[in-house]
């Protein structure tokens, strides 16, 4: 049986990725969350993920740990190792259950808030050992996509940031350790900046949403699923690299290609164009459906980076040396 | 021998990259580069082109076409079928050199700009023949990505923006027909969002350009590479749909995720910056060994998704099917 046990509080989208990333590496899951809904739910995510894992990961997994749908949150304290908070994105909500989870967990054990974007430094608000809590803000499919982001509080201790990053490692994930906090950490604020432009160019019927998605997916986006943009202009500068391509492109930093500090208004109208377009893409599509496609073509890539040991196909590599060199396999 | 001939003018990095598409699809290619090196330069990026079509294509190829290095813009227009124009990115250069272009090149022979984001309509200024001339603007490396951007202008006729789409579909490609231009199209408006906000990060310390780089490719750029931001976050609505995702998330809009209007000033001491990171990002490989490591990557990626038979992996299979009924092979 696993030795590692995690307490999960939250069991939606992410908490339940959470609990199939911990359950598929081993580790016995606590889970909490008020929805009646909530054991169906996780067991719908990890059912996806047990599939997933199945064509992803080629060395055998280990024993797959127990998810237990507990029914508060000094149960879900129980035995456990390592916390990982994935609560609606609500400041005060937040706060409050950190707060509870202080109470009973022991001082030692560190708590991961999966918020997308609020400050650790204020989540810490109020906790009595606000040191050991710091954000590891995951992406979806939590079960599949590798990277994490460590953001610090001002309170967060040294012990509890390496002891995430080993932790997350443990399970195959990538992260990220932020050096400062800032609104909506790295990954976000690139996404939203993204996203924003997006939905002005719908809005002003330049294209359509599956256009805007054709526009990435065809061309940067292939690049970007193992190289980002600053590595991806060096080459474009040439031998005269990063210096070169500034001259030649930082002035167009300037020009007028984007909306930039409007957001475009979300309107009635605006909003049925977007349901329409995207019932037109999904064409008929359930997001069953959806969510399987995505797996499907999210394990083929990281197979394929595999075969070069370059980005996430070197975590997918060192993943099945972990699990190779696991004597509990 | 090949039938179809292209007229290039430019031989840079995307000029190199239309005369290696042409070549591997069986075009000959006349092109036309004022700079006494193109001869070499262009081998070296057909070099690169023929390794990465090797890898990429499993079915036979068409008899490589002829790259004929010309010494004028009347020899680079002699019996071509198509011109596509990958000069400078200064309008009046343009302008000037699609004036010659068109007293040489008969009417109905259409032009495609490779520019990254002039209006369409500005470049027809001055031209007698303004209606042949269309934006098809492609991404590095151009022998491998799928995506081209048409653009009409306003003078643009309808059989140019239709054989110019065809043309890029033989050669293998993803059209996307925009339907009004606007600065920047809509590829290039989206990048620009994501690395202004970027660039901030480095600029503020938040993060390295390694870091930044990580955040997309361990992250959404995995996603990015077969599926746009609107499926995902049609996606992340769940049940509920694009509807429901706007209602959680389109407030987070407003939010101070981003710098949005500002642009980080390029002084010497931010370039500094830039230049010293990316270096260490680069951990001493050459710009040719950086091109060789994307390249095989982006084609274990589409190989990936043509498994799926999906998204660029779509192109991929239809590409060989293409070739498959080709008699000419």
């Amino acid at each position: 049986m696993p030795e590692n046990k995690v307490g999960l509080l939250g069991g939606g989208v992410i908490g339940g990725g959470w609990a199939a990333r911990f359950a598929l590496n081993g580790w016995n899951v606590n889970l909490y969350d008020p929805d009646p809904e909530a054991k169906r739910k996780v067991d719908a995510v990890l059912t996806n993920a047990r599939s997933a894992y199945g064509k992803l990961v080629r060395a055998p997994l280990p024993t797959e740990g127990q998810v237990t749908v507990v029914s508060s949150i000094e149960e879900m304290t129980d035995g456990v190792s390592f916390i990982q908070e994935s609560a609606p994105e609500r400041l005060e909500l937040k706060q409050s259950l950190l707060m509870e989870v202080d109470k009973y967990a022991p001082s030692n054990v560190v708590i991961g808030s999966s918020t997308s974007g609020l400050l650790p430094s204020k989540l810490q608000d109020g906790m009595t050992h606000p040191e050991r809590l710091v954000v590891g803000h995951p992406f979806n499919p939590v079960y599949l996509l590798p990277l994490v982001e460590i953001v610090p509080g001002n309170k967060s201790a040294s012990w509890a940031l390496e002891s995430a990053a080993n932790t997350y490692t443990a399970l195959g994930m990538k992260p990220l350790l932020l050096k400062k906090e800032v609104d909506g950490f790295v990954a976000d604020r690139l996404l939203e900046a993204l996203w924003r432009e997006a939905l002005w160019l719908v809005n002003d019927g330049v294209a359509t949403m599956s256009e805007v998605d054709d526009a990435i997916r065809f061309g940067a986006g292939l690049r970007w699923s193992f190289m980002g943009t600053m590595l991806t202009y060096r080459i474009a500068g040439g031998e005269g690299g990063m210096r070169h391509f500034m001259s030649q492109f930082g002035p167009a930093l300037q020009w007028p290609w984007t909306h930039l500090m409007d957001v475009p208004e979300l309107t009635e109208g605006f909003l049925d164009k977007l349901e329409a377009q995207s019932d037109t893409q999904a064409g008929g599509a359930s997001i069953r459906e959806l969510e399987a496609l995505r797996d499907d073509c999210l394990v083929s890539v990281i197979h394929g980076l595999a075969g070069q040991n370059y980005a996430s196909g070197e975590v997918l590599n060192k993943y099945e040396e972990t699990l190779k060199s696991n004597p509990n396999i």
